[in-house]
């Protein structure tokens, strides 16, 4: 394509409402809609269209991005982009290209962040660990079972035999003391989260999450119209000594096992956490998702049930214990807060599939899933260990690992490395699901990798070990 | 409690950031919790409180619903609102209160306007109905039966056979022609409401509503940060020529069966409705949440598959054909959108239950599904004639009911009835969970009520029009 034509199709204002990679994006794709660029042809690489536009070759990248990510065009290492072969219907027929919200746009562009599937992913629990036999069982029998108005919109905020469980079993287990009344059950720990955010925080509040830490919950804090902001982590897991919480609605933190670095926070920065929300009318938001595997003792309660808490709201889940699949979560509300909780769950329709619930009320009251938890514990911890071993031999201190108390993943610091992004995708090329450590910071990024463990097995971590000196060295 | 202590409880300022109900219910909350207010002690009655504080019963009323759906005070007919017995802990160790979003005292509000629970709620099918066995086994079977990832993060979008079995389906009995990457499963109507509009509208922008209309809807429409504006029904369905389309970027429709009236939109103006949308650039949501029903005629196909239909979001849902406590829905993405919608979705964590889906992708493949549709369309066509029937034989020209093509619900006009308020609250002590048709109204309100016919037997059908005798006589 002549540069001059290229040039011609986007006519980029700096001052215009919508950032340069929405007006780049939105320009390629009309002319890709309107057949002024037809399948096959070349785009400029995005250094040479950087040059050609004035424009930072980030801008063209994460514009390319998204028309990948809409098949409007297609890139091939070491070529050229091309405009993809569409199906646009009769000429006359075109429909205007639909416009899209900027924050779906902002969350098209991760995408190709980290592949959903290959091995190593982080976050990732075993499928092949998962009881099915017997979860098929419990389940047939609460199908098959009336559950007293909760297959319509009666219990909407969780089955009443789970609720009791569950205070029972969040007692005993992590030390928290509170009534079945206080907990609601939800579709998994981004909608307690979503729920917590509209719950306690309007828009345009400003919520604090742990940097580097969950994406997801930033994500999701963002739907709800929150601002986030940093509070860094360090080799205690949040600092609230390093970040400002005079205006934070909101503080999400994971004490149990730090997401992604899984370290354990001890007791006094914990008080710390409790003590600087407390100053602020802060409301803390525990995220305990894999609190239930903690191999290196299992001394600490949950920060909620600590004395004189106050207001922190504790979010648990099946899905690293059970399945991500089952999309079964739980909140447990701080005083004084039950019932607006249940009333912004109901008015956001986010509940559980009722027959889940059932089978997990009844797994539990069976104890199943205790002695469930049990093997996947020492299970897990085997296959850390394995991925431990195989990074530390073949690459020493070139590497700098996490050392997690819990969890299915551990960060992996690079010194060596500039960006994170280059040696993921080539990872990524090789079959392995890792992430870009930098991701997951919301400020001062390092750079480094997130490797899951969940089902590494000796041959993986050989491979990827192997697999990442090469890199180093290339 | 003197008046005058009652009024140094709350100080009211008119120009607060805060409205005079939220003003209200702090300073009475503030005072149980810190014991000013002690249990059992009388409050003033709504009407003497609006006197003594000088602004309106209504929010008064308002305060007073907030702090009973709390807990913090007890009301009952006839008598003084009373504090109630809280265990508030030892005197020193009482916490702040905790402080709810504005969103949050928004949702509570209605808590208390209609019932989950009593006979001929709006919007219930009958669980009596749901194939429990059948569902039970195919269930079991999806337990035990390895799903290719989908049982982590993979998938996340929706199984690969659910949603090659939905375009069949849909293709078949609603006309739409997509492909299986145009589907995304979601957790029900109202997860498919906030992926839709997260994925095309951003904080701030306006949508359409019908009115009366989907009250979930709108909440979801307002959680995800839009203006909600009246879209008016009338006795064609929404009515395009009533309503400024200039400014809406979502348009949410009912057209095979209008919730709550029932009606059918006919094809002129269904038409009408996308020439209205196209012409301001709007994207039409169309909520087919019960077509599967439809027992009066099934000629017309969904909006979305009229020819030329443009930029139209089709969403489904197994609530009311086969149990809302399963909690899937689907969405179908127009044009060029598939990819914003997966992403989104993702990024809010808005799954469905893995077991769930392949369950009903078999239901669907093996044909029990449509069986399943046939034999529930005769059961509720026939309670609708019960409920309709008792009605009309009891009231004759005092009631005005709509006719419904399908759903389970209609709505009663009573143009002798000033406000439906107290109507309705009459009713469900009598145990009927009907609702005031004067809620499902954004603007200009007309009186009645919204009658369930789901689980409606002759009995409850001559009880209640009894009882709505009684009341209209008392």
């Amino acid at each position: 394509m002549e540069p001059a034509i290229f040039s011609s199709l986007v006519r980029l204002k700096p001052e215009g409402p919508d950032t340069l990679v929405v007006q780049l994006y939105r320009g390629i794709r009309s002319a890709v809609l309107d057949r002024r660029l037809i399948a096959g042809e070349a785009l400029p690489s995005s250094r040479a269209a950087a040059a050609l536009l004035g424009v930072g070759r980030n801008t063209v990248n994460a514009a390319y991005d998204l028309l990948v990510a809409e098949g409007m065009i297609e890139v091939r290492p070491g070529a050229q982009p091309r405009v993809a072969t569409l199906d646009l219907g009769k000429p006359g027929g075109v429909a205007d290209p639909i416009r899209l919200s900027e924050r779906a746009l902002a969350a098209m562009v991760p995408r190709r962040r980290g592949l959903s599937e290959g091995r190593l992913a982080p976050g990732s629990p075993d499928p092949a660990l998962f009881p099915a036999d017997a979860w098929g069982g419990v389940l047939r029998r609460a199908a098959r079972h009336r559950q007293d108005g909760a297959e319509g919109y009666a219990h909407f905020e969780g089955l009443p035999e789970l609720r009791k469980v569950l205070a029972d079993q969040l007692h005993r287990h992590r030390g928290l003391v509170f009534t079945p009344d206080d907990i609601v059950v939800t579709p998994g720990t981004q909608a307690s989260l979503m729920i917590a955010a509209a719950t306690f925080a309007d828009p345009g509040d400003s919520a604090l999450i742990e940097s580097p830490g969950y994406i997801s919950a930033r994500a999701t804090f963002q739907a709800a119209g929150l601002n986030c902001m940093a509070l860094p982590v360090d080799a205690q897991g949040a600092n609230p000594a390093l970040a400002d919480f005079s205006n934070a609605r909101l503080v999400y933190v994971t004490p149990s096992t730090q997401y992604p670095t899984g370290v354990r926070m001890p007791v006094s920065r914990r008080l710390a956490v409790l003590e600087a929300a407390r100053g602020a009318d802060s409301i803390v938001v525990e995220d305990d998702y894999d609190s239930e595997f903690l191999w290196e003792g299992r001394g600490i309660a949950a920060l909620a049930a600590l004395p004189d808490a106050g207001h922190v709201v504790y979010l648990g889940s099946a899905a690293k214990s059970l399945l991500p699949g089952l999309r079964i979560g739980w909140i447990v509300a701080p005083q004084g807060s039950a019932s607006a909780i249940r009333a912004v769950q109901r008015r956001l329709g986010l509940a559980a599939n009722v027959h889940a619930q059932a089978a997990l009320a009844e797994f539990m009251a069976q104890g199943a899933y205790r002695a469930h938890i049990g093997a996947i514990s020492s299970a897990y911890h085997d296959r850390l260990g394995i991925v431990v071993s195989a990074l530390t031999g073949a690459l020493g201190d070139r590497i700098k690992l996490s050392r997690p108390d819990g969890g299915l993943q551990l960060t992996a610091l690079l010194p060596e490395v500039a960006d994170d992004g280059p040696l993921r995708e080539s990872l990524n090329a090789d079959g392995f699901a890792v992430s870009s450590l930098s991701d997951y910071f919301l400020d001062r990024p390092e750079q480094g990798l997130v490797i899951g463990f969940g089902t590494a097995t000796s041959r993986d971590a050989r491979r990827f070990a192997e697999a990442l000196a090469r890199h180093l060295d290339s």
